[in-house]
């Protein structure tokens, strides 16, 4: 069946029914939460154990069974690597691997799948896990990649069930409490965490900094930790700054930057409490360091702030653009200060950021965003996961939560990355419905979604305006399109919308 | 059947199945928590409505519904008057009334349970609507009363099913986020709203002061709730300082106060990193400023405090001989003042306070704690909802909870009140079992629980200890135990332990 994106969805595959896209706010939950396991802790005895491999005993995990971990160490952690490790020295295979995300430090993980003690993956894949399981043949299942706030939809529904969630503190206490803001390997926010302590069956803290109780605040709360197990080191924090962290330095991408905030002061949405999402690619956070500007020298104060927390949002906060942060996940050392210091920088969940299957979600209460993307087709509909050759190389962020929930949705982006064109006639990978997606901004021109007429009125005369067609047209004169990859008839991995529909699918690269 | 403290317990009752008390730990869950409503908001409604009546539409309340309410207003809360006159003035009948408790200012509640409306309670009633229910034939059901963790038990497992839960917040902005800190009605910490919004169908926020989004910290969050509704007043924050907030004057309880002191000190508990409940009651007050003294004496620093969070409390924050306050009620203004600006103040909620069906909770870590009672009986098993005269006048609160968690539970109490002895043969009412109190002090003596041979030997002469059954005997001698009261066979109320079992029932009193 071709679902809303006009994307061959298949109706089933390996026994799990899939419910083709059929629109941004369209799918209404159909059942539950979870109903989770009660609790019961003896106080006269201890949670802390000796070794992860106790702590695997303790909770029973067998062949089968579903892990989970959270990413806020990025690319400098070390708890994934260090529990399966484990569970292979122990024998248990087939394990659903549900991390947030994965980055090039676990490429480990490729090791497991091909011992067979991983078969299946939900979650982000950034880098060579991803390149790995677009060859096809690698997992029993196809993978399920998730927005933020998709994942915490799915496992508070328990579609993603979890048996056994880990959790990397760099301070807990005896009975679980912990934070990611205080320790040697401190790394801000850990708001992907909550759904998994909260529906995991059973939750197991990793520390390498055991502190007396009370650990406050008490991020992840004790009432749903299992058990505490200390280690030497969670992992090096200097690889949560990974890659896109720097800001460019191309002419042509500030361009960019200064042209999506020209869009937004055309808008007139440039006031007092306005709210933004800033990314954290090396466009959003020039347009963020312009933007800030901006509101500085119009003496504006905004509301609120979210996204990847980097230096040039808490620059925001202490200068006094921005009255408070909502911070999900800290990028930099100068965000783990802030959060700990600064009662405005506000640490939330992933269910509070992005859940559509919550009471309420903070990205709909933006008004503006910076997003990035691959490719964008004619349609406005943009791909994060796949590159032109087909490669899985991405995970979905809070990419569709926060298109779907802002006031003006802009993606920025260069007409072209190397000698590849990006607007495309057709994406390689549909991420993100162009129906909650109205702005493109490029160094060539900005295009508006023919479905905000309203924002191409507000726009008419005060920035570059151009059709999408006429913008392609331009680019591709050029700059051709790339043949179509060779890709294969498996599918590796199923994109769900953030509401748990599919939006499109990933087939095997053949090399 | 009898249960294990020799009360008399029906094995059922309205079609309700009761357990027996068998043992502070022994009964472990055997259910599943309630599985909640998800929730979906469309970004482009509003939550704001204009009225009470409004949300109770919305929401669908009906004739047989549970609706809760959270008690940090105390005595001046005006929200669950507001909503139960709403509610009557709509025809809507056979209300569960599960207020987390009942206070002097809401003895409206009498009318509607006259006319109707209100057919069963869930809570605790402190005063006139206890004393109402106790004379017989006024509820459909008994009522049942649990302790602070008891009632977080119950919500969770869904034993207690909420249908609305209304929360009286001071701030709150249109997503519902809101938090007791600030505005004109602030009252403080608000963790007793935390299960019932969790694990209501629907939640309701009543405001008196609603402000920009986001509100921060969102204690109630956003993702769980329904509506919000504005109104002029949700009550008067000077009625949170109620009756038992003032530290004793009496030589013989300031003496009792003294003696709690003595005991930690002789039991050798008072080092570095101890821990401790404070309670609200005169002597627990006393109790609380004279260890604050001790410790700043000896140049000790506990990690953390609990209770009722009072002026008394803050000194040991601010004085340094506490590293923190856990807090789940605040008390008095200076309380207030010290949670908005001391990040050492944390603010917790009632599963994390007290819950025994979770994965820990913060009683267990207390070394000690300070709390009073109406009765005791020679088995140390301690009254604190009915007088000697049967009526049921007070809630159980945190009672129990503390009691099983705390290294050394101490009772704290005259032994007489009036001309009346509080130990007893047999207390009226079992509340909290002999087998999780260790000490009962007096201006008398102080007799250790026979059980807690270690503390008898640590206390031998550091401090006047005195077997109960002589301290009984001595008492009585010059004042007799009182009449029985003239009790009718009608239950009228249930005394649930924190686990959900039956440790004692309430029977009318004849007038």
């Amino acid at each position: 069946m071709k679902n809303k994106v006009g994307r061959e969805i298949p109706s089933e595959i390996c026994g799990r029914k899939l419910k083709p896209y059929r629109g941004a706010f369209a799918t209404k939950p159909d059942r539950k939460h979870k109903a989770t396991r009660i609790k019961f802790h003896d106080p006269r005895r201890g949670k802390v154990l000796r070794s992860i491999r106790e702590a695997i005993k303790k909770v029973g995990l067998k062949d089968g069974d579903t892990i989970s971990f959270h990413h806020h160490l990025r690319n400098g952690d070390a708890v994934v690597n260090m529990v399966l490790d484990t569970i292979a020295k122990m024998g248990i295979k087939d394990i659903r691997l549900a991390s947030t995300a994965l980055f090039p430090v676990h490429e480990k993980v490729i090791q497991h799948i091909k011992n067979g003690v991983v078969t299946r993956i939900e979650g982000s894949m950034n880098g060579p896990v991803g390149e790995f399981v677009s060859q096809g043949g690698k997992l029993k299942e196809p993978a399920i990649l998730r927005s933020h706030g998709g994942r915490a939809r799915a496992v508070a529904s328990g579609e993603l069930d979890i048996n056994v969630a880990f959790i990397a503190a760099p301070i807990c206490d005896d009975y679980g409490n912990c934070n990611g803001r205080y320790g040697k390997s401190a790394f801000g926010a850990m708001g992907y965490a909550y759904t998994d302590t909260v529906y995991a069956d059973y939750t197991v803290v990793i520390t390498d900094n055991l502190q007396p109780y009370p650990v406050t605040p008490p991020i992840v709360q004790q009432t749903f930790v299992d058990y505490v197990v200390e280690v030497e080191s969670i992992g090096d924090p200097s690889g949560i700054q990974t890659g896109t962290l720097r800001i460019t330095r191309s002419p042509a991408r500030l361009k960019i930057a200064r042209n999506a905030v020209k869009v937004l002061e055309a808008a007139g949405v440039l006031k007092n409490g306005f709210s933004v999402q800033a990314g954290a690619g090396g466009i959003s956070l020039a347009a963020t360091k312009f933007l800030h500007e901006y509101l500085k020298k119009h003496g504006i104060v905004g509301s609120f702030v979210m996204g990847g927390t980097t230096k040039y949002v808490i620059d925001m906060l202490e200068e006094g653009t921005m009255m408070k942060i909502l911070d999900g996940q800290t990028f930099d050392l100068a965000a783990i200060e802030s959060l700990r210091k600064n009662p405005m920088h506000v640490e939330i969940n992933n269910t509070f950021y992005a859940d559509i299957h919550s009471g309420g979600c903070a990205v709909d209460k933006l008004d503006a965003a910076f997003l990035g993307g691959t490719e964008i087709d004619l349609d406005f509909n943009v791909n994060v996961n796949t590159h032109s050759d087909g490669k899985l190389l991405h995970g979905i962020g809070g990419h569709q939560d926060v298109a779907a929930g802002a006031g003006i949705t802009m993606i920025l982006m260069p007409t072209m990355r190397g000698r590849i064109p990006t607007i495309r006639k057709e994406v390689t990978t549909v991420t993100t419905p162009g129906e909650t997606v109205d702005v493109l901004v490029t160094e060539r021109g900005i295009a508006v979604n023919p479905r905000r007429e309203d924002l191409i009125e507000d726009l008419k005369g005060k920035v570059p305006l151009v059709d999408i067609e006429e913008l392609y047209k331009r680019v591709t004169r050029f700059c051709k399109e790339p043949k179509p990859p060779k890709l294969g008839d498996e599918i590796v991995a199923i994109i769900e919308y953030r509401d748990g529909t599919v939006i499109d699918v990933v087939r095997n690269v053949k090399s």
